[in-house]
């Protein structure tokens, strides 16, 4: 954790019981007391430099200088093939980092739709992994996330939210048409789908491409999900220029 | 494993023990009997497509037709800071499914040189796990690996190997000095180095300007070095045209 992401009301009452998960984190794993300083954002909105005023055997407490300038979310969003959920947990925490800004699972022709009834899709342990990698790269951005029950109900879904001039791609080392970074060269925005391990099946492939999805591929080397999504997402932001216009 | 490498004594024999965990695979995890087929490639060397033509108490045997043009190795070699033994897993099977020709490891001046001393360095488990990444991605060219002592040693080593044209890049996000795709665009080859999670020393980053390497970034976003080495390669990969180049 770089950065300790609480909500509104957590931040605006400038401090945390001890015994939070985050306080403790501070205390115990940064090792920071009285007079130290973290960072600290709010979830969706500011981040700041906080400073601890206040140590009790209730409360942390702290003062914050806000930075008033809000951080840039960046355009793409992943849709993926439901995986079993060990592999989902990385794609959620490693694509959270790489500041995607919805991720949408769907269950494929060729998964397994168990993998839907994990207990990792209940009791916010998904969201407690896309707070983790966002607070990971310093960022208050929480990606939005679904479970669908088909890639149909995703395409629909992403559809619904688009941006209105986004490059859309499917990763298929067997039907691509283009290089990965070819096919959304310069775009605004991007739509990136990665298959299920077992791949796409054909009628997968012809709704993809009826949306207006283009096959891509990232050569001719077969990746692990969790890590075509880490490798797709960096491509598409580099070959958007997005690191360029955002520059440090 | 999507292909079942093998050394060349091995390929030569056209057969494994029943008992050897490629043979095991095989035939419990792939399902396959006599008759069937499965790719097949000797380490370094050629891949091919194998009909299983003998089947017994000791022996699974088969017969190979071979592909004889040989893959490209790609061109990129990673530098990164000994992470702990956990991380330096994903990264050696990762990496490897990335076509990197060599991994070498090194001890920084803010991690922890105990980390060098992890079985993981021993008895053939990091090697086991760049042939698990290789047979992930149908390759049978698999990295080569070094654990140095400091980031000079790594630094020599490397230039010892180099290519005669490389991009030389070190990933650091806070004295970056160019998006990490701009720095390699078009290079026929580039060596990448990434720091440990604590980040780069002074001295260190002195001694990459020293030796040629140029400071690169990936935006804002702070990442856990295993996603970094991954995002990083397949970035490089992209920038370089390498995709382009080996078009499927």
């Amino acid at each position: 954790m770089n950065i300790v992401l609480l909500n509104m009301e957590e931040a605006a009452s400038g401090r945390l019981p001890v015994d939070d998960h985050r306080a403790k984190h501070i205390l115990e794993v940064l090792g920071i007391t009285l007079g130290g300083r973290f960072y600290i954002g709010v979830i969706g909105g500011k981040r700041g430099l906080a400073t601890i005023q206040a140590l009790d055997e209730k409360y942390i407490s702290w003062s914050v200088e806000w930075v008033e300038e809000m951080q840039k979310s960046l355009p793409w969003v992943l849709l993926v093939g439901l995986p079993r959920p060990q592999t989902a947990r990385k794609i959620l925490q490693d694509v959270s980092s790489l500041g995607v800004q919805g991720i949408h699972f769907f269950v494929t022709e060729k998964g397994d739709p168990a993998y839907a009834q994990s207990s990792l899709w209940r009791d916010g342990e998904a969201e407690a992994l896309l707070l983790k990698g966002a607070g990971q790269a310093f960022s208050t951005l929480v990606p939005s996330l679904a479970v669908h029950s088909s890639l149909t109900e995703a395409i629909v879904a992403v559809g619904k939210n688009a941006y209105g001039q986004e490059t859309k791609v499917f990763l298929d080392i067997y039907e691509a048409e283009v290089a990965l970074d070819a096919a959304v060269r310069e775009a605004s925005a991007a739509l990136v789908a990665v298959g299920p391990e077992r791949g796409w099946s054909e009628k997968e492939r012809g709704l993809l491409r009826q949306h207006g999805y283009v096959g891509a591929h990232m050569g001719e080397r077969v990746l692990r999900v969790e890590t075509a999504c880490v490798a797709a997402g960096a491509v598409v932001l580099a070959a958007m220029g997005v690191w360029k216009r955002h520059q440090l």
